[in-house]
């Protein structure tokens, strides 16, 4: 059996486990309009969020993740199941220019982001409040203006998507003649503790300017790969001192939260991506995950290595089965041999959250129960959504 | 649950599981001279090619694989392991231009390749013999056409790595002027029954020349990405109708043999390579192990779909787990959810060789006490050659 720290998630939307598989591979236009938004629209509710972030945080423990970076409606909904279930997260407030889930749009989106921070900041020992203006694309420059402001005064941390994907960047250059990380920089973003989900699309110059500004870049490969987003230049913003992360993106592009094959992708992406083989080799891919995703998230003082004075956020591994044999470099199998199902103990702060596979912070079958209810719902309106378009 | 026809692995060097793991992260050269030949040279027996074969089988079993290609040394081992273990396989006979286990050159490998084949031939239920020449890079033509003569004799199967990385295609260039498909082709190896491992170097008059001819092209995306080879053009391929299969290559580029993560790597790769989220969707991603994987390695009349008249070769799957909820579309979780041990029942022709998740026709302790007695000395080498490597 080996001992790691668990596993940093340092991006994903939670309660989109309630649209896991709701209809893949599709144009990013079709599943945002027609599926995502109309889904969200409809369905997310606290009680949604609730249950779907309980099945998030349910697999994650399964799967040895301690920590996570989450971006999703009602992020008090968010906070009380954290604070039930014992995992460790940065619960990350949305706020945006068009109507959401609770919200008309930014006025009342961001006045509740500010009081959901207010209130948490400071208060709980595992959960971390933080700004989500969700997209330099989706958010005006005056209103990311404000969020700057808003979080240099109370000190608390952003998560955003930035540099994602293609149309992103064009719509920043047509708008603003700029790319999204100078747009963003430019407007103070990069003077505070940004989380910067995705970055796929930088320049030589927009790497050099997040590493001296030592903002957190979290690689979704999975995601990136599904969405045909592109490949985030991950080695060169290693080699240029980028504290770089992972993390699974929501359920609806990936379409589980398993950092083991995050992990691998990162570490088998970048060695094709580049034709070199010694690319991003197991320990650096395995540190995106544990040490180098800390300092992403700003907790390398607390969480992703075991060491005195750390928290104690730490994982066992079955690496004993027949499937593990031989044996030979257990960092080679953690990184390519690695099932979530490997996953034995998983404690955080010190607390046991899963002995010998059973979780123990979750009533297994409640959450059933409660998944069941939201998807009988979600399934009918599928059904006739699928239809619709078939029809067309 | 669900029932699916087995998965068919349709490229694999089974026996490389005991260097599962042995090394990674190295450029393909110092991996092939400084561990993979002079370990082959000194480990590989007919005693550890039983092992190494029963401990993949066993993996396979356990991950709904019932049907594979095998190329590696001491075919005649590799075939008694199959026939007790139940499953089904094409076992390719190596041969080369360089000493290589057993032998010292073509000469004797090519002898004992006829004789396997000859011996074989129409002789097992579940046992295809074929000719494995090794690459077109590794066999002079002369060679490769006593092959063409000696399979369009016998009517075997040929097994062959082909157009696998840029070194390779610059080779062919430099020494025939010409693609490593249109080399091969040009040699008669296109007007046989030829089962083509990665095709990864391909331009479009190789791909017209591919789909008209039937050959099969077996794609390998793990090894692939792992090794930098390249992304094969797998749409294109498919458009072109192409017969195309999936495979894991061997344990120690990949480092198991779990078909649904190839099955899934297939269809995440495609989409970010293409930058189309609509690339290999995941019905055809599912196909290319099964029906389509069937067409490549030549029998789609006997397995990869359940209908009357095909073998019994078919698996059972717990989607009923709690992280496979909520689902709305088999086929989602299928191939983006899946994993090995979600597979309870294991059928091949009809015969149970996995109940509940035990495999009923290996004993698994014998095999670890095998296992382990092989990768003893493996290890003590490996710390030797490691050694040297770091104190030059």
């Amino acid at each position: 059996r080996a001992v790691l720290p668990g596993l940093i998630n340092g991006h994903t939307h939670t309660a989109m486990t309630l649209f896991r598989g709701m209809v893949d591979d599709l144009d990013l236009m079709t599943w945002l309009n027609q599926y995502v938004f109309p889904m969200e629209g409809r369905f997310v509710t606290p009680e949604f969020v609730s249950t779907g972030t309980e099945l998030a945080c349910w697999e994650m423990i399964r799967g040895g993740t301690t920590t996570f970076v989450d971006m999703y409606f009602y992020p008090d909904q968010i906070a009380a199941v954290v604070d039930r279930c014992g995992l460790r997260a940065v619960v990350a407030a949305p706020h945006i220019d068009y109507p959401s889930p609770g919200f008309k749009g930014w006025d009342d989106s961001f006045a509740a982001a500010r009081d959901f921070v207010n209130r948490w900041q400071g208060k709980h020992p595992r959960i971390t409040p933080a700004f989500a203006p969700h997209a330099p694309y989706t958010v005006s420059p005056d209103h990311l203006q404000a969020t700057v402001e808003a979080a240099g005064q109370s000190g608390a941390l952003i998560s955003m998507h930035l540099a994602e994907a293609p149309a992103e960047t064009r719509h920043i250059m047509e708008n603003y003649k700029t790319s999204p990380v100078k747009h963003v920089a430019g407007l103070g973003m990069y003077d505070l503790q940004l989380i910067a989900a995705h970055m796929v699309q930088l320049d030589e110059e927009d790497i050099a300017i997040t590493a001296k500004a030592g903002v957190g870049a979290i690689h979704n490969p999975t995601s990136n790969m599904k969405l045909g987003a592109g490949i985030s230049p991950v080695p060169a913003m290693l080699a240029a001192g980028v504290n770089v992360g992972l993390g699974t993106d929501g359920a609806a592009s990936n379409n589980d939260l398993d950092m083991w094959e995050e992990v691998r992708m990162a570490a088998l992406l970048h060695k094709v991506a580049s034709g070199d083989p010694t690319a991003l080799p197991a320990k650096q891919a395995l540190s995106l995950a544990t040490r180098s995703g800390a300092a992403a998230i700003r907790m390398d003082g607390k969480i992703g290595q075991l060491k005195p004075g750390m928290q104690a956020d730490l994982i066992q591994l079955d690496l004993g089965k027949t499937r593990h044999q031989p044996l030979y470099d257990v960092t080679s199998h953690l990184v390519y041999m690695l099932d979530a199902t490997d996953v034995t103990t998983t404690i955080v702060a010190g607390k046991v959250l899963m002995e010998d596979r059973q979780v123990t912070s979750i009533n297994e079958n409640e959450l059933r129960a409660s998944v069941n209810a939201a998807a009988s719902e979600i399934r009918a309106a599928l059904a006739a959504q699928k239809q619709g378009d078939q029809a067309q």
